[in-house]
């Protein structure tokens, strides 16, 4: 009787959070239903069987819990498969063959065929301006570039490198090479190949893959002491645009106002897409049966939402804004977790200084679970395009330890046995209890 | 020329320690001498002959590097030793036999051929006060106590089971028990039994050893349904003490007062003691590295331990204690690094409000590289013994994230594949660069 209704709030915010904590490390689901996912589906890339089978799976999954309503989103996107071929070997000027590792970059035509050419290597598309059409015609363009092991934060060790995957193969086709191979984006020297997604120039750039990181490194020693010629095989394409879904878990509150919680449930065709996206899933998926277990009652209307396509498209995220415009719908935030499934340690704030101001607010409910770091950055692929219509709304992005991530980022070793059980449930309680808290403050 | 000198030491020193982590990330020796560690040495338990090989390759590491001076420190500490015998099985009223996963406590005695006894379970030793000598007398006792799955830092939770480990044994003999079964002090429901110290209460306890936690619970649903006997065999002893080292890297500074950073050589003798505690000597040779590869000139006397004997007695750490004393050594300050090598979140202070404000002090040097938790706590078992003689020292201890360490700690699956690489290279450059600034600072 003698607290203020302040302190009164406030300790009812301390003890919610807490408990939100407590349901997810002792009575959480969220690891068999990563398991689920990875195991019962698997990889997914957007208009493969598995990723038809992933809606099914993530209607299902959503239908078990409280929501108003769950709904598939349809739209069109790119159906793009990796055929059954994909070989390359080196040889140097003694015969030798060494066999290489490589992965298809996402959406890269075949190589019709197995096909053979002189391996020139630079660092990065920005290299090819030293070079003139003479020189690399015929030829297989080898991009070096290695990630910058001195970053804290390894996403700015994969940003740093990501032109050679996304411009390497457009860029290089104008001087008449007839592959484009490069370094994987991978933060250990090992032997898994990393695909991903690349510009095909509208089905002009010229095939692209991948090498292991130390198939790179052996290639680029090889080449100080020979002439290295590569023969290399893929009967990956791009098929015609196929139907596919978001799918969506609505959660209706009294108060005007939409806020978006999800992840995408698309993967690469490798691994089992656990930390990228499964993680993503499975925290917005538990974030939402912690609050709906623990008895919440929403004020604004939250949105658990599976994108789909957005390692190869975005088609997912862009149809999802585009229909919240034509809809009317008033979006005032919006949360992304797409960093795995790794110790979170915080929130990435994609707003004004007065957001991250409002965000830094709640670092006294939330500093006790490790969350601590709340900076400017990037919110997530995914919920990037509801800006284009709400440019003033609120974007967080889960931040996670990134120290592992890029060991598994679209590798085969994206196996649910990559995740540790309490890393993931940490992640799924921080992401209800920063739902919670924007809920009840915005 | 504009700057005042305080502004050019800020400078230095932020860049100072950005030189650290660069060395440590790009030219690290820590992730191949861990490999050496765990691999060309292995297990290696006090008194061991892998213990002293231990002792060998530490002499030998410290003297591919710049120290002053590097030497053994003598003394006797306890000799046990496994055996070949160590099964157990139960056995339920309808003859259905399961065996069981067991490993015996550290310092038990063995059981003298195979033992026989009905399984009485209780969550503690707490409760042993409810039950007379008649009830337990010729029986085998069950304490099936498990980690609280909801404290973020999890060595809450091996602090809330500890005393079943610790005391089990001992509390039971007096009720005329055969043999006590623990549920091992482990995060995860899995198949691996962990091991640790206990009090043999100088040869009187009766034999313990820990369950994996799956048996445990296996056991706990056995007992709701039917009585259980219990057979097992361990032929583990303790031998009489044996001579053991510290190894000891000593780098000579002008200023009076000597600063330890350090970790514990011996492990268990299950797994190769890569966390426990191959990363704390990792942590602590590759700081001495770091900072000796960038030219630095120690002010202090610094000293890189080895501390034998940490798992079983700590005379490792009371010996170096002792001998401090004794030469009228003046120490300031210990680090010690005994958690793991998973990412370092801060370190933990073991001092005055004081000492504590000034590591808080130090936090803007260091929460670029995620170090952002000083708050008062345990400093390491081997630097204690310190604080009897030189009670106003400042003692710290590496603080990682702590979510995955008790799937390892003490258990077999503790080996060199546990480890991340660049996790383990932020926690050298951690240590490296709490030295330097208490070095500078103090």
């Amino acid at each position: 009787m003698l607290c203020t209704f302040s302190l009164v709030s406030q300790t009812t915010q301390e003890d919610f959070i807490r408990s939100i904590y407590n349901e997810a490390l002792e009575k959480g689901m969220s690891y068999g239903d990563l398991r689920s996912l990875c195991k019962d589906i698997g990889a997914r890339v957007t208009g493969s069987a598995e990723a038809d089978m992933a809606v099914v799976w993530g209607e299902q999954s959503l239908k078990r819990f409280g929501f108003d309503s769950v709904y598939l989103q349809a739209f069109y996107a790119p159906h793009w498969t990796r055929g059954t071929k994909e070989s390359a070997w080196a040889i140097d000027e003694n015969g030798r063959i060494i066999k290489l590792n490589i992965i298809a970059l996402g959406m890269s035509k075949g190589t019709n065929g197995l096909i053979d050419g002189e391996l020139i290597a630079m660092e990065s598309p920005e290299d090819l301006k030293k070079y003139s059409r003479a020189q690399l015609e015929g030829k297989i363009v080898f991009f070096t570039k290695a990630f910058d092991q001195k970053n804290i934060n390894t996403f700015e060790s994969y940003s740093g490198c990501i032109d050679q995957r996304w411009n390497g193969a457009a860029k290089s086709t104008q001087f008449g090479v007839k592959a484009v191979l490069i370094r994987s984006l991978a933060q250990e020297v090992d032997d898994h190949p990393h695909t991903g997604s690349m510009d095909n120039d509208d089905g002009q750039a010229v095939p692209a893959a991948a090498l292991s990181s130390r198939d790179a490194e052996l290639l680029e020693n090889l080449l100080t002491k020979s002439k290295i010629h590569i023969r290399m095989e893929m009967d990956c394409e791009l098929k015609p645009d196929k139907l596919t879904y978001n799918v969506i878990g609505e959660w209706q509150g009294e108060k005007e106002g939409i806020i978006t919680l999800g992840g995408h449930l698309d993967s690469w065709d490798v691994g089992e897409g656990a930390h990228d996206d499964g993680a993503g899933i499975i925290h917005s998926m538990e974030a939402f049966r912690l609050l709906m277990s623990l008895g919440y009652t929403p004020k604004h209307t939250l949105r658990c939402v599976f994108f789909m396509n957005e390692e190869n498209g975005n088609f997912g995220g862009k149809s999802y804004a585009m229909a919240a415009s034509e809809n009317k719908e008033k979006h005032i935030a919006a949360i992304e977790s797409d960093r795995g499934a790794f110790s979170p340690l915080g929130f990435d704030v994609r707003g004004s200084d007065k957001q991250l101001e409002f965000i830094r607010s709640l670092k006294p409910e939330l500093v006790a679970y490790e969350l601590h770091r709340f900076n400017k950055g990037y919110s997530g692929v995914d919920i990037s395009p509801l800006l284009d219509y709400y440019p003033n709304m609120l974007q967080l992005g889960l931040h996670s330890n990134s120290q592992e991530y890029f060991n598994y980022h679209h590798a085969k070793s994206d196996v649910f046995e990559a995740v540790n059980k309490r890393e993931l449930e940490l992640g799924c309680a921080a992401m209800a209890s920063m739902l919670y808290l924007l809920d009840s403050k915005l």
